[in-house]
């Protein structure tokens, strides 16, 4: 779809310097944009790009000036710039609508209008889907889990399957029904390949407008507030809670039954193992505030160097010490 | 289902004290449970909680009394609170028997009697299912694979994909046909989303009895024994040894070609880079004795202090070795 | 399928010491092969195993020799041993041909000659896949990927689900439309219940001849090089970029937006945050220089007996002080 640049800017906000009649007819990186496309400077590390980008406009912070291309200047660049893509070019337009024939539903389940079921998916007895969600191939969805409207689920992701819970008794792990369910809530996307547990008693919950990435493992009873952003391969044991706003970034682990408060962030691969407060910037494993975690890598790193450095002090101290001795 | 509490008692070979005609209809946590529920407490650090929890009876050790509500003693009150939940709520009720006419079975394999297969399992040629088992949706096994009664497989976990075998020549990884297969014994539990990897020639083996979570990934030729418990997003190389009853907690990694000795317990996100004896409980990467790693721990978060202290006494060492020279 | 040793020989390219008439009929390991195998020996460790290994002939370097059983003496043996592998056994045997009946293949992709799509496996609209190439059940491509030819995709892995792109404005995280592809090259092998993202512009690249194992999560935009090794979960950020025979050991963790240049070996575990110049070994978290990441993991484990002789120096200088002051 081609649209004015004045089109552009009016549907994204934004305040237009430059030509208003040039043709936009998609989107791209500042590296990649070519004639006919616009893109988008959020990061001034990128600034001298703008000399170079082969892009016919570009969606700037109102601070930035220059002459050599139309400019749209908007408060936040990359809002307006995913605004600019959405109108561009639209989300995924489906070849089929509805529950693809391929797809299995349970006929206790009910779907929400709107919603797409991809073949192979497979939704479970009694099951409720919202409206507007997309589940793409093979998702699974176990009984009695309730998903909300505008959810997406990425393939092969699994909703639902038991909890995690055994009782052991003469060495023998006896399993434990796990007969609650999961929660999914409006306008969550989950990646590829990931497995959200059933709760044993009540519900595993995915807060509102939460992102998760690809092969996540989430497991029994923990709630995720709303609005997190869960990076690929991050597993938060069970029975964890955790407020909104809470980024994890990659491989993360985060401990059971423990609290993560709102607005926390944690850097990749870092291991959650005790509560945190909100508004905490946590890295390393074990996790620490992030100032101290760098402080501790960077010693760290230089281990032998402090490892020899306290044995030369043992020398020069032995030394010392000898010479202190009282002459006989 | 609803029973008295004289029945529930003589299911779960508890004593009874307290009310024997109540009913009891349902099961919950010391703090989810509703009345006309039953709850456990196993661990005495939620002891206050028999006050105001609002179940109707609760499982206890033989040590605890209170009038409050009607008791259950047992002397492992977990697993008796597993047989409670087993007896009031079942086991998952299929909503079809046998296998799902979307599921896709080769015509050379077997299933065997009261098995289950979801819609989606695929089951390849010459595998052998044994019987009582539920593979869940979108499983796949893959050729000559065996699996043994009352296991349950859940939703998109692969049994059976190569092991990760190839001989590099000339810069060019030569695939090298794996030749084996995977062998599941009797009453394993795995998860969804797992990968485990057929062996390159002879099995990869996950012992009777062995539970595993979400997400993990078993290399080609592994043998782990029975009754291990593996958690989420664990990852074992290939050709590693487990005994018998090893945990291994989540987002754990383990060597190939090592041996893990019986009864032993490996923390979150540890790595297993060495052979290690049973009973040995381990933590960290490199994996340490528990003990050792935790006291490693304490220091690493405050290496820049022990830094700092190293910066003062050379300072300290300089002044004193100054003092000490003779005078001219 | 049988063979004499003379054939076996020919067809590996190896020279023969022993009875050529001999017949061989499979392939073992050292430990497991039985009589009528060949076995191999790569790693002179295990030299000792000649003496009592059960097979009938053995692959074994030029400088190896031995009257016991017939050799095969071959400059690279584990290559060698792979082309008998292949000779004796040949590549997996599919029960069907072409497209199974249960795949769903929307009707603007195109699938090459001699490519098998197993059962619950979904191609979305416009995708290529080459000739010769094996997707696996419940395999997922969405629309608009591109596979080259000899691909080889295992069960449940899915190519192209959504980058994980959101603006975030006034709390709420919006979709940014992921419009790139996935491209796999010729060659590729991906193991079971791996994420590929599809590029929010452009494309995620996996170079010609790379394999990939199990459980593996790459982000969008990020390009594989030619050839590169990557082990069982692995994650991989956005944006990256990765140099030709990169190998990447269990767990390892790359982050996004940096250079990982050809020939690179990371460990397993370790967390590459920087970019990286070709040839380099690296193993930790951090990711350090191989010897580097040793030096400071023996001294890391040993850091409560580090801290004790700093604490025992500061008595000493303590005392050494005093003496030091001038007498009153």
């Amino acid at each position: 779809m081609a649209v004015t640049l004045k089109e552009l800017a009016d549907v994204i906000g934004a305040e237009l310097a430059g030509d208003a009649g040039i043709s936009i007819s998609g989107a791209g990186t500042l590296e990649q944009a070519k004639a006919g496309e616009v893109t988008f400077l959020a990061n001034p590390k990128y600034l001298k790009q703008l000399e170079t980008t082969a892009a016919s406009a570009v969606i700037v912070a109102p601070s930035v000036s220059m002459d050599r291309l139309p400019l749209l200047k908007a408060k936040d660049p990359y809002y307006a710039f995913a605004l600019a893509v959405r109108h561009l070019h639209g989300t995924r337009k489906h070849s089929f609508t509805g529950v693809h024939p391929r797809a299995t539903v349970d006929s206790t389940a009910t779907i929400g209008e709107g919603t797409t079921l991809y073949p192979g998916v497979y939704v479970g007895p009694r099951v409720r889907v919202g409206r507007d969600c997309v589940l793409h191939a093979n998702v699974v969805v176990y009984e009695d889990c309730v998903i909300g409207d505008r959810v997406i689920i990425h393939a092969n992701t699994s909703i639902g399957p038991d909890g995690f819970g055994f009782a052991t008794n003469g060495g023998i792990h006896h399993k434990i029904p796990q007969i609650g369910n999961v929660v999914i809530e409006d306008d969550v996307e989950i990646g590829s390949n990931c497995s959200i547990d059933r709760a044993a008693l009540g519900s595993t919950v995915i807060g509102k407008g939460s992102k998760l990435n690809d092969l996540i493992a989430i497991g029994h009873n923990t709630k995720m507030g709303p609005h997190c952003l869960i990076v690929s391969q991050v597993g938060i044991a069970g029975s964890a809670n955790l407020g909104h706003h809470v980024t994890l970034a990659g491989q993360v682990g985060v401990a059971g039954h423990i609290e993560v408060g709102d607005n926390v962030t944690v850097g990749a691969q870092a291991g959650v193992t005790n509560s945190v407060p909100e508004q905490s910037v946590l890295l390393g494993s074990p996790a620490m505030p992030i100032r101290q975690a760098r402080r501790v890598a960077a010693v760290f790193v230089q281990l032998p160097e402090l490892q020899d450095r306290v044995k030369k002090l043992e020398q020069s101290v032995e030394e010392l010490s000898k010479d202190d001795e009282p002459a006989a």
